[in-house]
């Protein structure tokens, strides 16, 4: 299969849209990258940083001669977008989104995805940092991608979304929508929630005794940094898998507490030796 | 102050006590490292480690020229090895120690240090890595080091240990021993409980889909790879501090909950917010 790509939209060039306009020119991956938006003032840095090479408010231009439509836009506004874009999609267009919740997306988006343009996508990568203005192209090389296929998902064109994340210099893991999202709770969704909970409770020496803050607690936090509001959609978006999560690690905290109360320093000794082994592995 | 000091005795050479002999002798703070322990297999690695200039399994031997004495052995074996150098002790020696938990420590040693020989410390830095084998001297470098004052506290020897730090290259901060073991708890015992947590829940996916595992999921697990003996100690040590963190834990848990089972999205939002804004401030 060739690959060939002259222009790619994305709409939403917030950091990780802007990272990846910014890489897919860098790599010469496509001639044009479209930058979609709301905000011309943002839209104008996207342009400065190199992230685009031209921009619009106009999602309808925006789109007219995109290869492949990126959605790079919170979870829950996705699906809609999808429906915005619906009316002027080509046969052949192919869109694909970032989003890093992926049971309803693609399930709604499926519903109404008459001309099988779609296919779900989450590159695993991110950072505490967000906005335009901190775009970091290099955050997609060597991560992993994880498409989402669904029952009427259109097998050439995931073919192609597979290739488009290979060349930007990811690998790729295909997995349900469902055990996506059960997952990425599991590593990533639910451990913002820790960090966030380590965080608020440290409040008191945050302010008053910061010297005494050392290296562990500062890698356990980094991700307690993360854009509130870009999380509020995440968490909300996954509810259902980080309720059950939260409910587990009630459950594990509760066990930990019985263990320490009784002094049983071999169960103890086991958890954690059990953590230790499953972290080297990584 | 003059600060003149031939001989260091380090009673327990692994990662910590190795660390430390080995900078001492890299920065020509003293002349003499001797390394004491009993396993002389493992003392014989931190002589060719350049971790100590001689090494002894006999602990009167190993600190009858000592000016400074540091215990570098898991919490619950310190005040025990005070009471075994004590009648070895010259009315000028100075004893400290490196444990991370300093009520039971500090308590119990004052009690017995007719000669008022000890003064607490707690160097806080470390590392998820253990043993004489893996010591990184460069640990100790810009680094806050804790010190314990006790009513019964010789201030002259707490001055030449406060000065012995600094050499060293950390900043000192001084803190009553329950205050330090309840901070301690909350930025660095009861975030590894979580770490501990976080990685065996994740167990499926890291021994079956590892690749999709980034680079958030990494640092805060980072700490889950410490050593199990010395994380057992620790915790059965500081026992009180950390189970008032695990209910403080369990507690927010539960409110967050709440929060994303109701769609309490402005809350759930402040939350992350004041997370994030406390983040920085490190």
């Amino acid at each position: 299969m060739v690959f060939k790509m002259k222009t790619v939209s994305i709409i939403g060039m917030g950091f990780m849209g802007g990272s990846l306009g910014a890489l897919l020119l860098q790599k010469k991956i496509c001639e044009n990258v479209v930058g979609i938006g709301r905000n011309m003032k943002k839209l104008k840095i996207a342009l400065k940083k190199k992230a685009a090479t031209s921009v619009t408010t106009d999602l309808k231009k925006g789109i007219e001669n995109a290869d492949i439509i990126i959605i790079s836009l919170p979870v829950n506004l996705i699906p809609l977008a999808f429906l915005k874009i619906k009316p002027y999609l080509a046969k052949d267009t192919i869109v694909t989104d970032m989003g890093s919740v992926k049971g309803l997306i693609v399930e709604k988006i499926n519903r109404i995805d008459t001309g099988k343009n779609f296919v779900g996508s989450h590159p695993m990568v991110g950072s505490e940092k967000s906005g335009i203005k901190n775009i970091i192209p290099e955050i997609f090389n060597g991560g992993t991608c994880i498409i989402t296929p669904h029952k009427n998902t259109d097998k050439k064109k995931m073919l192609i979304v597979e290739k488009f994340w290979k060349l930007i210099g990811m690998q790729i893991v295909k997995m349900d929508a469902k055990l996506h999202d059960k997952y990425i709770s599991r590593i990533s969704h639910f451990p913002h929630i820790m960090a966030f909970i380590i965080t608020n409770m440290a409040s008191k020496i945050i302010k008053k005794n910061k010297s005494i803050i050392g290296r562990g607690f500062k890698d356990i936090t980094r991700i307690a940094a993360s854009d509130e509001d870009i999380w509020t959609d995440i968490i909300i978006s996954n509810k259902n898998e980080i309720l059950k999560d939260i409910d587990i690690a009630i459950e594990e905290l509760d066990a930990l507490s019985q263990m320490i109360y009784l002094n049983k320093e071999k169960e103890l000794k086991n958890y954690i030796l059990n953590a230790r082994k499953l972290r080297e592995r990584i």
